[in-house]
Protein backbone atom coordinates (compact mmCIF):
# COMPACT_ATOMS: atom_id res chain seq x y z
CA UNK A 1 0.00 0.00 0.00
CA UNK A 2 3.05 2.82 0.48
CA UNK A 3 6.04 2.76 -1.28
CA UNK A 4 9.58 1.72 0.02
CA UNK A 5 10.44 5.50 -0.28
CA UNK A 6 7.52 6.17 2.05
CA UNK A 7 7.71 3.60 4.28
CA UNK A 8 11.77 4.74 4.71
CA UNK A 9 10.83 7.93 5.42
CA UNK A 10 9.00 7.19 8.37
CA UNK A 11 11.73 5.12 9.51
CA UNK A 12 14.11 8.20 9.22
CA UNK A 13 11.52 10.61 10.64
CA UNK A 14 11.22 7.99 13.86
CA UNK A 15 15.13 7.90 13.94
CA UNK A 16 16.10 11.30 13.53
CA UNK A 17 13.30 13.38 16.69
CA UNK A 18 14.45 14.51 19.06
CA UNK A 19 13.44 15.75 22.55
CA UNK A 20 14.74 19.05 22.55
CA UNK A 21 16.04 21.44 24.67
CA UNK A 22 18.86 23.38 23.77
CA UNK A 23 18.17 23.88 19.57
CA UNK A 24 15.56 25.94 19.42
CA UNK A 25 16.03 28.82 17.06
CA UNK A 26 13.73 31.41 18.32
CA UNK A 27 11.75 32.00 15.62
CA UNK A 28 8.10 30.99 16.00
CA UNK A 29 6.23 28.20 14.58
CA UNK A 30 3.90 29.91 11.33
CA UNK A 31 0.24 29.20 11.61
CA UNK A 32 0.00 26.46 9.10
CA UNK A 33 3.03 24.22 10.11
CA UNK A 34 1.40 24.58 13.59
CA UNK A 35 -2.13 23.71 12.19
CA UNK A 36 -0.83 20.93 10.44
CA UNK A 37 1.06 19.26 13.52
CA UNK A 38 -2.26 19.56 15.47
CA UNK A 39 -4.06 17.91 12.73
CA UNK A 40 -1.88 15.04 12.80
CA UNK A 41 -2.07 14.47 16.40
CA UNK A 42 -6.35 14.66 16.06
CA UNK A 43 -6.09 12.27 14.12
CA UNK A 44 -4.18 9.59 16.41
CA UNK A 45 -6.54 6.40 17.29
CA UNK A 46 -8.55 6.77 20.55
CA UNK A 47 -10.40 4.51 22.55
CA UNK A 48 -14.09 4.57 21.57
CA UNK A 49 -13.49 7.12 19.48
CA UNK A 50 -13.70 9.21 22.45
CA UNK A 51 -10.79 12.14 20.64
CA UNK A 52 -9.92 12.60 24.72
CA UNK A 53 -7.60 15.06 24.13
CA UNK A 54 -7.05 18.98 23.81
CA UNK A 55 -4.58 21.54 22.63
CA UNK A 56 -3.86 24.74 24.53
CA UNK A 57 -1.54 26.70 22.74
CA UNK A 58 0.82 29.47 25.19
CA UNK A 59 2.44 31.59 22.87
CA UNK A 60 2.91 35.10 25.15
CA UNK A 61 6.06 35.55 26.35
CA UNK A 62 5.06 36.84 29.83
CA UNK A 63 3.41 33.54 30.20
CA UNK A 64 5.91 30.95 28.72
CA UNK A 65 8.69 33.17 31.09
CA UNK A 66 6.19 32.15 33.88
CA UNK A 67 6.04 28.51 32.87
CA UNK A 68 9.61 28.36 32.73
CA UNK A 69 10.07 30.06 36.58
CA UNK A 70 8.07 27.52 38.21
CA UNK A 71 9.52 24.40 35.97
CA UNK A 72 13.40 25.84 37.11
CA UNK A 73 11.91 25.64 40.70
CA UNK A 74 11.31 21.99 40.18
CA UNK A 75 14.58 21.01 38.22
CA UNK A 76 15.99 22.31 41.77
CA UNK A 77 14.09 20.20 43.79
CA UNK A 78 15.16 17.34 41.60
CA UNK A 79 18.54 18.42 41.83
CA UNK A 80 18.42 18.45 45.56
CA UNK A 81 17.02 15.14 45.78
CA UNK A 82 19.96 13.36 43.70
CA UNK A 83 23.43 11.80 45.20
CA UNK A 84 25.92 13.73 44.53
CA UNK A 85 28.02 12.07 41.46
CA UNK A 86 24.64 12.14 39.78
CA UNK A 87 24.21 15.45 40.69
CA UNK A 88 27.01 16.47 39.01
CA UNK A 89 25.81 14.08 35.79
CA UNK A 90 22.55 16.05 36.24
CA UNK A 91 24.11 20.01 36.44
CA UNK A 92 25.30 20.43 33.15
CA UNK A 93 21.78 18.90 31.46
CA UNK A 94 19.47 21.59 30.08
CA UNK A 95 15.50 20.34 30.82
CA UNK A 96 13.15 22.45 29.02
CA UNK A 97 13.23 25.67 26.02
CA UNK A 98 10.09 26.85 26.98
CA UNK A 99 10.97 30.63 26.40
CA UNK A 100 13.05 29.61 23.32
CA UNK A 101 10.71 27.68 21.52
CA UNK A 102 8.33 30.17 21.40
CA UNK A 103 5.33 27.82 21.78
CA UNK A 104 4.17 25.30 24.17
CA UNK A 105 1.51 23.16 23.44
CA UNK A 106 -0.72 21.89 26.48
CA UNK A 107 -2.16 18.73 26.12
CA UNK A 108 -5.03 17.92 27.87
CA UNK A 109 -6.70 14.33 29.25
CA UNK A 110 -10.75 14.82 29.49
CA UNK A 111 -11.81 11.14 31.16
CA UNK A 112 -15.28 12.35 31.14
CA UNK A 113 -15.39 12.67 27.27
CA UNK A 114 -17.69 10.32 25.75
CA UNK A 115 -19.90 10.11 28.50
CA UNK A 116 -20.90 6.66 30.81
CA UNK A 117 -20.24 3.89 28.35
CA UNK A 118 -17.30 4.15 26.51
CA UNK A 119 -16.41 1.35 24.39
CA UNK A 120 -12.88 -0.59 25.39
CA UNK A 121 -12.56 1.62 28.31
CA UNK A 122 -14.91 -0.80 30.33
CA UNK A 123 -11.74 -2.91 31.79
CA UNK A 124 -8.62 -0.57 31.21
CA UNK A 125 -9.71 2.92 32.43
CA UNK A 126 -6.18 3.73 31.49
CA UNK A 127 -6.97 3.56 27.65
CA UNK A 128 -8.34 6.77 27.73
CA UNK A 129 -5.53 8.84 29.07
CA UNK A 130 -3.27 6.75 26.52
CA UNK A 131 -5.14 7.65 23.73
CA UNK A 132 -4.04 11.34 24.77
CA UNK A 133 -0.78 10.12 24.52
CA UNK A 134 -0.49 8.54 21.08
CA UNK A 135 -1.43 11.99 20.04
CA UNK A 136 1.44 13.24 21.25
CA UNK A 137 3.99 10.71 19.24
CA UNK A 138 1.91 12.24 16.30
CA UNK A 139 2.65 15.59 17.20
CA UNK A 140 6.13 14.63 17.43
CA UNK A 141 6.74 13.07 14.52
CA UNK A 142 4.40 15.35 11.96
CA UNK A 143 7.03 18.75 13.66
CA UNK A 144 10.11 16.68 13.48
CA UNK A 145 9.18 16.07 9.58
CA UNK A 146 7.75 19.79 9.48
CA UNK A 147 11.87 20.57 10.88
CA UNK A 148 10.52 21.44 13.97
CA UNK A 149 11.93 20.27 17.45
CA UNK A 150 9.37 19.39 20.40
CA UNK A 151 10.87 18.62 23.92
CA UNK A 152 8.74 17.37 26.53
CA UNK A 153 8.61 19.45 29.86
CA UNK A 154 7.62 16.70 32.51
CA UNK A 155 9.29 19.17 35.48
CA UNK A 156 6.35 21.05 36.36
CA UNK A 157 3.48 20.37 39.72
CA UNK A 158 0.34 19.26 38.11
CA UNK A 159 -1.85 21.38 39.78
CA UNK A 160 0.05 24.55 39.08
CA UNK A 161 -0.21 23.40 35.41
CA UNK A 162 -3.99 23.06 35.50
CA UNK A 163 -4.26 25.59 37.06
CA UNK A 164 -2.07 28.03 34.52
CA UNK A 165 -4.18 26.45 31.42
CA UNK A 166 -7.65 26.92 33.64
CA UNK A 167 -8.67 23.44 33.19
CA UNK A 168 -11.80 22.34 35.46
CA UNK A 169 -13.44 19.47 36.42
CA UNK A 170 -11.63 16.22 35.81
CA UNK A 171 -9.71 17.48 32.86
CA UNK A 172 -6.26 17.00 33.56
CA UNK A 173 -3.02 18.50 31.50
CA UNK A 174 -0.66 15.55 30.88
CA UNK A 175 1.92 17.23 29.06
CA UNK A 176 4.19 20.60 28.22
CA UNK A 177 5.24 20.45 24.56
CA UNK A 178 7.74 23.17 23.75
CA UNK A 179 8.19 23.14 19.93
CA UNK A 180 9.49 25.80 17.42
CA UNK A 181 11.92 25.44 14.69
CA UNK A 182 15.34 24.10 15.55
CA UNK A 183 19.41 25.14 14.65
CA UNK A 184 19.75 21.10 14.26
CA UNK A 185 18.25 17.96 15.59
CA UNK A 186 21.19 16.26 17.68
CA UNK A 187 21.91 12.93 16.40
CA UNK A 188 22.43 11.47 19.80
CA UNK A 189 19.51 11.56 22.51
CA UNK A 190 21.46 14.61 25.53
CA UNK A 191 20.37 12.00 28.13
CA UNK A 192 22.94 9.62 26.24
CA UNK A 193 25.91 12.55 25.37
CA UNK A 194 25.63 13.85 28.81
CA UNK A 195 26.30 10.43 30.25
CA UNK A 196 22.83 10.39 32.03
CA UNK A 197 22.05 7.31 31.11
CA UNK A 198 22.23 4.71 27.93
CA UNK A 199 19.51 2.63 25.98
CA UNK A 200 19.27 -0.71 26.42
CA UNK A 201 19.91 -3.07 23.04
CA UNK A 202 16.58 -3.99 21.20
CA UNK A 203 16.55 -7.57 21.91
CA UNK A 204 16.58 -7.50 25.22
CA UNK A 205 12.54 -6.07 24.79
CA UNK A 206 11.64 -8.74 22.81
CA UNK A 207 10.36 -12.14 24.66
CA UNK A 208 8.74 -14.85 23.40
CA UNK A 209 5.09 -15.96 25.34
CA UNK A 210 6.43 -15.05 28.50
CA UNK A 211 8.30 -11.91 29.97
CA UNK A 212 11.70 -12.17 30.00
CA UNK A 213 12.06 -15.10 28.31
CA UNK A 214 14.20 -15.14 25.42
CA UNK A 215 12.48 -14.06 21.63
CA UNK A 216 13.35 -17.23 19.67
CA UNK A 217 12.81 -17.13 16.13
CA UNK A 218 10.10 -19.67 15.12
CA UNK A 219 9.53 -21.14 11.62
CA UNK A 220 7.05 -19.27 10.43
CA UNK A 221 6.04 -21.42 7.62
CA UNK A 222 4.60 -23.66 9.93
CA UNK A 223 2.66 -21.13 11.97
CA UNK B 1 15.47 18.84 6.86
CA UNK B 2 12.90 16.06 5.05
CA UNK B 3 11.61 16.66 1.91
CA UNK B 4 7.90 17.41 1.08
CA UNK B 5 7.59 13.77 0.09
CA UNK B 6 8.94 12.75 3.18
CA UNK B 7 6.58 14.59 5.16
CA UNK B 8 3.77 14.27 2.86
CA UNK B 9 4.65 10.60 3.82
CA UNK B 10 4.49 10.56 7.10
CA UNK B 11 0.71 12.34 6.83
CA UNK B 12 -0.63 9.64 4.42
CA UNK B 13 0.65 7.30 6.93
CA UNK B 14 -1.18 9.17 9.59
CA UNK B 15 -4.47 9.62 8.11
CA UNK B 16 -4.22 5.83 6.81
CA UNK B 17 -3.40 4.32 10.16
CA UNK B 18 -6.55 2.03 11.22
CA UNK B 19 -7.18 0.49 14.61
CA UNK B 20 -8.07 -3.17 12.71
CA UNK B 21 -10.27 -6.32 14.05
CA UNK B 22 -12.08 -7.56 10.61
CA UNK B 23 -9.72 -6.97 7.86
CA UNK B 24 -6.66 -9.67 9.10
CA UNK B 25 -5.86 -11.72 6.26
CA UNK B 26 -4.97 -14.49 8.35
CA UNK B 27 -0.76 -14.81 7.40
CA UNK B 28 1.60 -14.41 9.83
CA UNK B 29 4.03 -10.92 9.87
CA UNK B 30 7.23 -12.17 8.85
CA UNK B 31 10.60 -11.69 11.21
CA UNK B 32 11.77 -9.10 9.56
CA UNK B 33 9.31 -6.80 9.14
CA UNK B 34 8.52 -8.00 12.57
CA UNK B 35 11.71 -6.83 14.15
CA UNK B 36 11.40 -3.33 12.22
CA UNK B 37 8.05 -2.64 13.29
CA UNK B 38 9.78 -3.32 17.23
CA UNK B 39 12.93 -1.24 16.69
CA UNK B 40 10.46 1.58 15.32
CA UNK B 41 8.64 1.28 18.83
CA UNK B 42 12.21 1.26 20.78
CA UNK B 43 13.10 4.03 18.97
CA UNK B 44 10.39 6.31 20.80
CA UNK B 45 11.23 8.91 23.59
CA UNK B 46 11.28 7.80 27.27
CA UNK B 47 11.51 9.98 29.89
CA UNK B 48 15.10 9.81 31.25
CA UNK B 49 15.53 7.58 28.80
CA UNK B 50 14.68 4.70 30.79
CA UNK B 51 13.09 2.83 27.71
CA UNK B 52 10.61 1.46 30.42
CA UNK B 53 8.38 -1.13 27.73
CA UNK B 54 8.96 -4.78 26.66
CA UNK B 55 7.25 -6.78 24.19
CA UNK B 56 6.42 -9.71 24.51
CA UNK B 57 5.41 -11.40 21.50
CA UNK B 58 2.65 -14.49 21.45
CA UNK B 59 2.09 -16.59 17.86
CA UNK B 60 1.28 -19.98 19.47
CA UNK B 61 -2.53 -20.55 18.41
CA UNK B 62 -3.95 -22.39 21.53
CA UNK B 63 -2.67 -18.91 23.54
CA UNK B 64 -4.15 -16.78 21.44
CA UNK B 65 -7.33 -18.66 21.41
CA UNK B 66 -7.23 -18.90 25.15
CA UNK B 67 -6.91 -15.09 25.00
CA UNK B 68 -9.66 -14.14 22.85
CA UNK B 69 -11.83 -16.58 24.98
CA UNK B 70 -11.22 -14.33 27.65
CA UNK B 71 -11.84 -10.98 25.76
CA UNK B 72 -15.26 -12.40 24.73
CA UNK B 73 -16.27 -12.90 28.17
CA UNK B 74 -15.10 -9.16 29.28
CA UNK B 75 -17.09 -7.81 25.62
CA UNK B 76 -19.98 -9.75 26.87
CA UNK B 77 -19.44 -8.38 30.21
CA UNK B 78 -19.08 -4.46 28.54
CA UNK B 79 -22.81 -5.39 26.14
CA UNK B 80 -25.06 -6.37 29.17
CA UNK B 81 -23.92 -3.30 30.47
CA UNK B 82 -25.44 -0.82 28.04
CA UNK B 83 -28.48 0.72 27.44
CA UNK B 84 -30.85 -1.24 25.11
CA UNK B 85 -30.20 1.27 21.94
CA UNK B 86 -26.57 1.80 22.73
CA UNK B 87 -26.62 -2.81 22.90
CA UNK B 88 -28.12 -2.54 19.20
CA UNK B 89 -25.28 -0.26 18.16
CA UNK B 90 -22.36 -2.13 19.95
CA UNK B 91 -23.76 -5.82 18.58
CA UNK B 92 -22.45 -6.07 15.21
CA UNK B 93 -19.18 -4.42 16.72
CA UNK B 94 -16.32 -6.29 16.01
CA UNK B 95 -13.52 -5.84 19.31
CA UNK B 96 -10.76 -7.84 18.40
CA UNK B 97 -8.98 -10.05 15.32
CA UNK B 98 -6.50 -11.92 18.27
CA UNK B 99 -6.71 -15.38 16.12
CA UNK B 100 -7.10 -13.97 12.86
CA UNK B 101 -3.73 -11.69 13.08
CA UNK B 102 -1.79 -14.52 14.03
CA UNK B 103 0.25 -12.52 16.24
CA UNK B 104 0.03 -10.70 19.67
CA UNK B 105 2.35 -8.55 21.04
CA UNK B 106 1.56 -7.23 24.37
CA UNK B 107 3.14 -4.70 25.74
CA UNK B 108 4.53 -3.87 29.09
CA UNK B 109 6.02 -0.71 31.26
CA UNK B 110 8.00 -1.44 33.80
CA UNK B 111 7.92 2.12 36.88
CA UNK B 112 11.79 0.35 38.55
CA UNK B 113 13.56 0.46 35.02
CA UNK B 114 15.97 3.38 35.54
CA UNK B 115 16.49 3.62 39.45
CA UNK B 116 15.30 5.29 42.03
CA UNK B 117 16.18 8.90 40.20
CA UNK B 118 14.78 8.89 37.19
CA UNK B 119 14.88 12.40 35.02
CA UNK B 120 11.96 13.71 34.20
CA UNK B 121 9.78 11.30 36.41
CA UNK B 122 10.14 13.57 39.81
CA UNK B 123 6.98 15.06 38.99
CA UNK B 124 4.73 13.65 37.00
CA UNK B 125 5.17 9.90 37.53
CA UNK B 126 3.20 9.07 35.03
CA UNK B 127 5.56 10.62 32.43
CA UNK B 128 6.78 6.65 32.63
CA UNK B 129 3.91 4.95 31.72
CA UNK B 130 3.31 7.86 28.87
CA UNK B 131 6.53 6.59 27.52
CA UNK B 132 5.50 3.23 27.03
CA UNK B 133 2.58 4.64 24.97
CA UNK B 134 4.77 6.62 22.60
CA UNK B 135 6.20 3.74 21.90
CA UNK B 136 2.86 2.41 21.04
CA UNK B 137 2.51 4.50 18.49
CA UNK B 138 5.37 4.05 16.77
CA UNK B 139 5.15 0.36 16.24
CA UNK B 140 1.33 1.56 14.55
CA UNK B 141 2.64 4.26 12.09
CA UNK B 142 5.21 1.47 11.08
CA UNK B 143 3.34 -1.12 10.71
CA UNK B 144 0.65 0.79 8.62
CA UNK B 145 3.49 1.78 6.32
CA UNK B 146 4.77 -2.36 5.99
CA UNK B 147 0.97 -2.66 5.29
CA UNK B 148 0.34 -4.38 8.08
CA UNK B 149 -2.76 -3.86 10.32
CA UNK B 150 -2.95 -2.97 14.39
CA UNK B 151 -5.78 -3.05 16.38
CA UNK B 152 -5.50 -2.62 20.11
CA UNK B 153 -7.64 -4.94 22.49
CA UNK B 154 -8.84 -3.53 25.61
CA UNK B 155 -11.56 -5.80 26.53
CA UNK B 156 -9.42 -7.85 29.16
CA UNK B 157 -8.77 -8.09 33.11
CA UNK B 158 -5.60 -6.52 33.43
CA UNK B 159 -4.98 -9.07 36.19
CA UNK B 160 -5.49 -11.91 33.54
CA UNK B 161 -3.20 -10.94 31.40
CA UNK B 162 -0.78 -10.10 33.80
CA UNK B 163 -0.92 -14.11 34.82
CA UNK B 164 -0.96 -14.73 30.91
CA UNK B 165 2.51 -13.11 30.06
CA UNK B 166 3.80 -14.19 33.64
CA UNK B 167 5.13 -10.68 34.40
CA UNK B 168 6.10 -10.35 38.20
CA UNK B 169 6.83 -7.58 40.41
CA UNK B 170 5.66 -3.87 39.61
CA UNK B 171 5.68 -4.94 35.71
CA UNK B 172 2.35 -4.02 33.91
CA UNK B 173 1.01 -4.81 30.86
CA UNK B 174 -0.18 -1.71 28.86
CA UNK B 175 -1.87 -3.59 25.66
CA UNK B 176 -2.47 -6.95 23.70
CA UNK B 177 -1.45 -5.40 19.89
CA UNK B 178 -2.97 -7.53 17.36
CA UNK B 179 -0.47 -7.46 14.44
CA UNK B 180 -0.57 -9.08 10.98
CA UNK B 181 -1.32 -8.83 7.37
CA UNK B 182 -4.44 -7.31 6.10
CA UNK B 183 -6.56 -7.68 3.05
CA UNK B 184 -7.23 -3.42 3.16
CA UNK B 185 -7.65 -0.42 5.47
CA UNK B 186 -11.22 1.08 6.17
CA UNK B 187 -11.28 4.53 4.94
CA UNK B 188 -13.33 5.50 7.83
CA UNK B 189 -13.02 3.97 11.17
CA UNK B 190 -14.94 1.12 12.54
CA UNK B 191 -17.06 3.31 15.56
CA UNK B 192 -17.89 5.70 12.49
CA UNK B 193 -19.00 3.36 10.24
CA UNK B 194 -21.37 1.35 12.66
CA UNK B 195 -22.67 4.83 13.86
CA UNK B 196 -20.97 4.58 17.73
CA UNK B 197 -19.57 7.75 17.77
CA UNK B 198 -18.52 10.09 15.82
CA UNK B 199 -14.86 12.23 15.97
CA UNK B 200 -14.98 16.13 16.85
CA UNK B 201 -13.34 18.79 14.79
CA UNK B 202 -10.07 19.38 14.99
CA UNK B 203 -11.17 23.65 15.55
CA UNK B 204 -13.09 22.49 18.87
CA UNK B 205 -9.88 20.81 20.25
CA UNK B 206 -7.08 23.24 19.68
CA UNK B 207 -7.32 26.82 22.18
CA UNK B 208 -5.69 29.80 23.37
CA UNK B 209 -4.04 30.24 26.40
CA UNK B 210 -6.47 29.00 28.65
CA UNK B 211 -8.79 25.84 27.85
CA UNK B 212 -11.85 26.21 26.52
CA UNK B 213 -10.87 29.59 25.22
CA UNK B 214 -10.99 29.68 21.11
CA UNK B 215 -7.92 29.98 19.55
CA UNK B 216 -7.61 33.50 17.93
CA UNK B 217 -5.00 33.40 15.42
CA UNK B 218 -2.23 36.31 16.40
CA UNK B 219 -0.01 38.04 14.29
CA UNK B 220 3.28 36.25 14.18
CA UNK B 221 5.25 39.19 12.54
CA UNK B 222 4.86 40.90 16.41
CA UNK B 223 5.49 37.21 18.31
Amino acid sequence: MFSNEARNALYDIIRMRRDVRAEFAGDTVTEDVLWRILAAAHHAPSVGNTQPWDFVVVQDEQRLEAFAEHVAGCRQAFADSLPEDRRHTFDPIKVEGIVESRTGIVVTYDPERGGKHILGRHTIDDSGLFSAVLAIQNLWLAATAEGLGVGWVSFYDEPFLTEFIGAEGAVRPIAWLCVGPVTRLQEVPDLERFGWRRGRPLTDAVHRDRFGDAYEQQDTAEA
